[in-house]
């Protein structure tokens, strides 16, 4: 997907939480938002949001000398996802049809993004999301791709939801690696995340090499792109895995809420919509 | 009041959503992105967020070269309020204390207000507003002080809300002077706006001779300075005046609607409060 031009005030608004997040010193966050505000114009409108994306959480780690300004967010994020753990897994046992409804969890769990200025209440949110329909409901195919697939490449996008990917995981039957970004970008899952989020217990946790807080192929590692290129069956959760992987040239399965109005109208949807679209 | 850090991802949105009003050209409208980008380095703290409007909507006008983008809606403005005149003149003339409900249905007109991403429905927020409680309800300072002034100088703010001032004009019983924009920014009411609005029936319209969205002295005429200084009563509409007059040397009562955090913060009220507050 291609930066519009709501993307640019967004970057803006995000440098400032994401700032505001890192430091209590106004003046560097300042900084933070002329060096930002700078770089607009170098942005080309035909990269994805999440690369620069990189490039803002980049000025704040720069500027503040923080590399992880949301890690305690997201110790919380996982702790909270992990209360609810319990009562999920029953919810899928009790299912008539488990896979769905951990398919259901799994994009309940998009909710948690602290990238967004939407705030959220992940109780009442998931609660919600797990009577919502589907916007887009491509389940017959990921039925018969897991079902032809040796292995499953599972992308994570946020932390605390990878509690709820473990959910999804643990139905899917296959082995399965899961992808985590190389080094903290906003509340994206790295790889301490996966292992606190129990992960290891499920699937292998792979790094794609990127900075961005998305799986932007040119930002990942060689070996990272092969793995991708060669799955039998990939699984990309939330908008900054869309973002980087709405256009490649394999099959690939999305499960996100839409949250951000750019987004949605990309995917041809509404604001709020939850997705499981399958592009082949 | 000073420019927080929180109005510069917001200029950057009032510079997307006003450019999106100038031209359908995203090539001149990402050039005025890229502009106002780089010009947030520049942005001194302590001066008003309504300077830097200046030259946010500065950089539209010369980039797309249209001097009054807000035209058509601000003509739509005007007709939707006068189309509520009369039965909002009856509100007045039927109520138990008529200066008050002038005053309330002034503010009411405040929610006409294009710089803001909130939106609003003129009709059900002016319903809603007449029976709002005041955060701040100076109104014994204000019947006072009318009562001893030989005329007022009344500061107005959007096109559309300058018809709700007629009204509440109507009621002071003082010779008026109206005080618009010199050139378009934002739907800020202008001159023929205020004609448009028939507020040469009630008042004196003069300019303040600023081009930015609010009365920042500074950049005013130095007649109007000496007319603001001399004049028995001010009365401020809005946010963009109380930005440019919260802190000046002489008495003002700001009437307006907090619609944003950082203001409602500055006040010390809530957003979506009224306030009729003096400035002693």
């Amino acid at each position: 997907m291609r930066t519009f031009l709501e993307c640019l005030p967004c970057m803006m608004q995000q440098a400032l939480r994401a700032g505001r997040m890192a430091t209590d010193d106004d003046i560097k966050v300042k900084k933070i938002l002329d060096e930002v505000g700078a770089l607009i114009k170098d942005i080309p409108m035909d990269s994805t949001p999440a690369e620069s994306g990189a490039l803002v959480y980049g000025k704040i780690r720069e500027i503040t000398g923080v590399i992880d300004p949301y890690k305690k967010i997201k110790e919380a994020s996982i702790k909270e996802a992990q209360s609810l753990y319990p009562e999920l897994k029953k919810a899928v046992t009790d299912s008539d049809n488990p896979l769905l409804t951990a398919i259901r969890i799994a994009i309940a769990g998009n909710v948690i993004d602290f990238g967004m200025s939407k705030k959220f209440s992940l109780v009442e949110d998931v609660q919600k999301i797990l009577k919502q329909d589907f916007a887009i409901k491509d389940f017959d195919d990921f039925e018969t791709q897991l079902k032809n697939a040796r292995s499953v490449l599972y992308l994570g996008d946020n932390a605390g939801e990878s509690v709820f990917d473990k959910i999804l995981i643990e139905e899917l039957g296959k082995p399965v690696t899961y992808v985590v970004r190389e080094i903290p970008v906003i509340n994206d899952v790295v790889y301490q995340d996966a292992i606190d989020s129990g992960l290891d217990e499920v699937a292998e946790i792979i790094s794609s090499g990127t900075t961005a807080p998305g799986t932007i192929l040119d930002l990942c590692t060689d070996d990272f792109v092969e793995i991708f290129n060669q799955a039998d069956m990939v699984i990309s959760k939330g908008q900054g895995n869309y973002e980087g992987l709405s256009n490649v040239d394999r099959s690939v399965f999305f499960l996100l809420k839409a949250k951000c109005p750019v987004i949605a109208d990309d995917i041809g949807v509404k604001e709020d919509d939850i997705i499981l679209k399958y592009k082949g």
